[in-house]
Order: structure tokens, then sequence, then C-alpha cells
């Protein structure tokens, strides 16, 4: 997949981190940021509508958009399929929209498995401490503390290095939250490692 | 160099870039930013003053104190050593202070080399061209292109890839890059490679 100008976000983490809200609140700000909904074959719940919160699928047809490459990538959970329409996300990117979605865990790994560039935003709750001043004053906190502080599960904490950011969504205050992730979005437009490779080395080497 | 709780920002580029406004600015907002003052063996300007632009020493004291290790590192510049004082860099990272600083690009080097958790932002000036704009759009332009616009000698972008940002300051709008500035000394607080890697391990081995 070939990366275009706009920048892939995913947002994932433990359930109950307040994903939905604040992914909401985001959009609402960012005029230039796109959602992606997702594929799934499990049935659609109550109040659940097709095209918004997910494109519901039989699994033969899964199956065949796959093999024909219309999913960026695919993984089960609960005995069900899940994946990213690729044609919406590679479309939006290359015209320089940012993307972002909100996959559960499993499901960031494999986008960024297929899609190295993403940014991948682990976002926890936090209802009983006040984590995010913690985690901003005291950086010498092994990561088991704070495991145990974010009630990271042992099998999400595993995982978390292939993050690349943390961002904690206290209670009572999700307007914190929006606005470390939107720093986030601002700040990775100005990243240098997003600057081709082949052309810096070409720089070097003359 | 034991890490401290805060976290170093070094902001660098080609004069004329406006780093001294925009730190200037960023200093002013954010009262947990503290400013590391250069020690220099060279000649005061007129306007200069001790301990607020420089500490300015002789060259046997300069020499003494990097002996001593009282120097974070140092780099010869126009015939000048510069240098970065440790003490006050290391105790306000512990005490949970960022710490910003401007040296020229060989210093900012020199201190990423000395301590490799160090932010690196480099500053670009744009008299010319809607340079921000551009880059945040296209993001396929070669390096090649991107350093003729913005005015990088070929010298300095030989070292480009060893900073982490890229920032423009476009010319009438000082405004625009202090918050990409912002944005990215807020963001950076969240990146998870900050978390002790031990600790990490130590969870995934277990």
């Amino acid at each position: 997949m070939v990366a275009g100008p706009g920048l892939l976000f995913v947002v994932s983490g433990p359930s109950g981190a307040g994903k939905d809200t604040l992914v909401e609140a985001l959009r609402e700000r960012l005029p230039r940021l796109r959602y992606s909904v997702s594929a799934t074959t499990r049935q659609p719940r109550e109040n659940e509508r097709e095209g918004e919160h997910y494109f519901f699928l039989s699994r033969a047809e899964f199956e065949r958009r796959m093999r024909d490459g219309e999913l960026l990538e695919r993984r089960e959970y609960n005995g069900n399929l899940y994946g990213t329409p690729r044609g919406y996300v590679v479309q939006s990117l290359a015209e320089g929209y940012d993307v972002i979605m909100k996959p559960e865990v499993n499901g960031a790994l494999a986008v960024k498995a297929a899609y190295p560039d993403a940014v991948l935003i682990f976002l926890v709750p936090d209802r009983f401490t006040h984590l995010r001043e913690r985690l901003l004053a005291r950086r010498t906190e092994t990561n088991e503390e704070i495991a145990r502080r974010l009630e990271i599960a042992h099998q999400e904490m595993k995982f978390i290095r292939s993050f690349d950011y943390i961002v904690v969504n206290e209670q009572g205050n999700p307007e914190q939250a929006v606005r470390d992730l939107q720093a986030i979005l601002q700040a990775e437009r100005f990243r240098i490692h997003r600057y081709p490779d082949d052309s810096i080395r070409r720089v070097e080497s003359s």
C-alpha cells in the first residue's frame, strides 16, 4: 500500500476507555479527519446502522473481499471476522485527508502490520487515580505499576510496545484527552521520519 | 546521564529561522519549561548578558569544566567553544521540568549524542512560499525539493535525519509555528517508547 500525504491514526485500548466519545469529538473539530468504518461478519446490534457503525457482511462476502484485496487486513475476534475496507482509506490518504479508526487491540496490530506508517494510540480509562498527572510527572514508574493503575489486561500489556502513544482518558475530563489526541495528530505531521528515506540517503551520499 | 521525568527539547536550524522569538514565546506560555543557557568562550556581543544569553568563560575555565564533567557536551564553532552546563539540565529534568535549548546544528547533534532521549526539532524559515501548507499536503515531495524550498544548506541537510521534527516558521505567522511547537512538546509526553524498556521486556517474558 502506497503512503499518501494523509496520516492514518488508530485509536485502541481496553474496553471502557471512551474511544467512541473521543473519536467523535475529534471528528467534529478536525474537518480534514475522516473515519474509517470497519467491515464485520457479526450481527448488527440495536441502533447500529449499516455504513455508519460497520459494514455488515456475510462471511462469504467478507472472504471474497479479502481474497480480492478489498480489505486492508482481517482478524477474528469473538468468533466474528473484522476488517478495514482498503479503498476508502487509500483514497482519503491520497487526497491528503487524515484517517482515524478505532478497532480493538488485535485489530490495531493488524492494521499496523498492513500499514506500518499508521500511528497507534493506546487509550486507557482512568476512573480512580490522577493517572495522567502521574504519567507526566513520574516516568520512572515501572510498566507493571502503570499497567495496574491503568487496569490494562496482561494480554493487552504485551502488545503495548507496538503502539506509539499512550493517552489517558480521565473520568470527568474528556476535554483534556481530546486535546492530548489533537496534539498528537498535529505533531505527527512534523516528524522527520515521514520524509522519504531514499531521497535523504541520496542527499547523504552525494 | 540518567533520564529524569522531564523532557529535553533542542530547537535548531539555519540562521534566520526565528529560533529566539519562538523559544521566547514558548517559555512565556509554558511555566514548566526551562531554558538551558550555553557556555561559550567567545566574546560577549553588545547587549548580551552573562547568565542570560551565555555563560562567558575563558578557554581555560571552559576546558576545566569539561574535564570535571560539568558540561554535557562541547563543540567548536567559528573558532570558539560552546557547551551545555550539565547541572542545570540534569536537575531540572529530575524535578520534572522540561528543558529547551537552541544551539546551532552541530550543537544539537552533540546534545543528542550525549543525551539520546533529547527531542530535536529542526526549525526552518519560510519567507517565500507557503511551505508549511505544502509540507502538510504533499509528503511525496523529495527531500532535495524540500531542501531547496527551505533554504537549507547542503551541509545541514546531511544532518537532518538526526532530528525528530521539522517545523516551518512562516513569515508573518509565528503564532502558527509556536502552536506547532507546543503540540510537539505536548505529544512527546505520551510517546510509549519513553517508558522503560526493561520493565516492558519483563512484562513480555513473564
